[in-house]
C-alpha cells in the first residue's frame, strides 16, 4: 500500500491512499494533479544516519564508523513533494543526499533487533539537504543539516511489502542521475539501527529513520529539479531556489 | 507572570497560572501538591548551545567559539517538574548542566537581535542532562545529549519582568550547591542566539533555546535529587534514577 497526506479540492487534510495517478481518501478519488501533496509523515524527530554506504565514506576519504553515526533534523526541515528547497543566503555548497527513509509505525523503545520491522509502518525517500558551507566548521550539524526544509521526504510511505529488499536508490538533478545505489548497500541494516537509535530514545509514529547516502553527493543550484527515487516507493521531486 | 502546565485533579490538562504556592485555571484555583506539574512548554525542538559561559569552556580546556556552539533536543527528551531522570543503562558519567531556557511566544524566522525579545515568552530552567560516554565518542551528541529525559524543563514560564538581568542559576544535588553563575555571565547573549538560529531555522510557539551551562557539572547518582534554580523563575526538582 502507498499512503499519502494531501490537501483535498475543498482545503481539508487527508490520509489517504495513491493508486496509480490517483489518491483516495473515504468514498473520494481525486487525480494526484488535483490535490496538494504534504509531507506523508509529520515527525517529531529525523533520526539521521551518517556514513552508511562504502562507496560514501570513501568518496570523503572517512573511516568507516564501528556503530551507526547518528545527527538529528527537527520538524522545521521536514518539506513536502514540490515544495521549494531554498538554498540558505551566503551558502554557496549545498549539497542533495538521496536516503531511504523508514517511517515508523508505533510508539517503541528498546527494540531488539529481531522485532524491529514490527514497529516500522513503511519507507519513503529522503533528501538529506546539506549546507557544506557550515558542516565543515561545526561540530553538531545544526547550520549545516537542520535548516527549514533540509529533509524533503515523500512522495508516500509505502509498505514494506511493496519495496524489494535490493531496491534501487538515485537521485536525479534535471533529469541527470548524480547517485545511484542499492538500499541492500546500507552498512547498518534497518533493524540494526532500529535496536541502537531505540536503546536510547523512544520513537514516536511518524518518526523517520534517515539511513544514509551513497557516493556522488554534489551540489544544487538556484533553478534545479532535484528527484530522488526509491524502486517501489517512488519520486520525490522538488524545486530549488535560492533563498529571497 | 509564571505560567505553568499541569494535570488537574479531574485528569484535564491546563494551561494556568502559579501564584504562591497555588495554581489557577479559569475560576479553579488548586494547591501545586494537588496538580501533576507537566513541563511549561511543549517545543517542537531544544536548541542548545555549548560553551556559553567562559568557566565552564576553562574548565573543560576548551576553546572559546567564534560563534555559538549548537546542537539538538529532540521532543523526547523533554522532561517536567518532578518526573524521573533515569540514567541510561550501562553508562558510568551521566551530568546535570544548569541552563537558562528561553520560550519561544511565537512563529518567527530572521529576527535581527534588536527585536528577539519581542519573540520571547519567558525563561525557564533547563537541566541539560549528558551522557558522558557516548558524547566523548560522538560527532553528533545524539546518543550523549537526546536520549528519554534527557532536557527536564520548568517548573514554569516566567515573564522576562519577572527575572533580573544578572538573575543567579544554580545546581543543587540533594541540597547542596555544585554549580552557581548567573545569567548575566552568557558569552553569547539571548538576542544573538534568537538571531543567529532564526538565520537558518523557523522556531515555534513552545520552542526552547537552552543557553548553556556554568562551571561545576558532576555527575548524578541512583537515588539522587537534582534542583536547578533561576532567581525569578523558581525551582525544577527531578529525582535520578538507574534505568531498570
Amino acid at each position: 500500500m502507498h499512503r499519502a497526506r494531501f490537501v483535498d479540492p475543498t482545503g481539508a487534510v487527508r490520509r489517504g491512499r495513491w493508486e496509480g495517478d490517483q489518491v483516495t481518501f473515504a468514498d473520494r478519488r481525486y487525480a494526484v494533479d488535483e490535490v496538494d501533496l504534504l509531507a506523508p509523515a509529520e515527525p517529531t524527530k529525523v533520526v539521521c544516519v551518517g556514513l552508511n554506504y562504502r562507496d560514501h565514506i570513501e568518496e570523503g576519504d572517512r573511516e568507516t564508523p564501528d556503530r551507526p553515526s547518528l545527527f538529528l533534523k527537527p520538524p522545521n526541515a521536514v518539506a513536502g513533494p514540490g515544495d521549494v528547497i531554498e538554498l540558505p543566503r551566503g551558502k554557496d555548497r549545498v549539497e542533495h543526499e538521496c536516503e531511504l527513509g523508514v517511517v515508523v509505525g508505533e510508539q517503541c523503545r528498546n527494540v531488539a533487533a529481531e522485532d524491529a520491522m514490527s514497529v516500522v509502518a513503511g519507507y519513503t525517500c529522503v533528501n538529506d539537504v546539506s549546507n557544506r558551507d557550515d558542516q565543515r566548521s561545526e561540530r553538531n550539524w545544526v547550520r549545516g543539516k537542520a535548516f527549514d526544509g533540509a529533509a524533503p521526504i515523500g512522495p508516500v510511505v509505502a509498505s514494506l511489502d511493496r519495496v524489494p529488499d535490493d531496491a534501487t536508490i538515485e537521485t536525479r538533478v534535471n533529469g541527470e542521475t548524480r547517485q545511484r545505489s542499492s538500499i541492500d548497500e546500507l552498512l547498518f541494516d534497518v533493524p540494526t539501527l532500529v535496536e541502537e537509535i531505540t536503546r536510547y530514545m523512544t520513537l514516536e509514529p511518524g518518526d523517520v529513520i534517515s539511513t544514509g547516502t551513497t557516493s556522488g553527493v554534489a551540489p544544487l543550484e538556484d533553478g534545479d529539479e532535484v528527484e530522488i527515487e526509491i524502486e517501489g516507493v517512488g519520486t520525490l521531486a522538488n524545486p530549488v531556489r535560492r533563498e529571497p
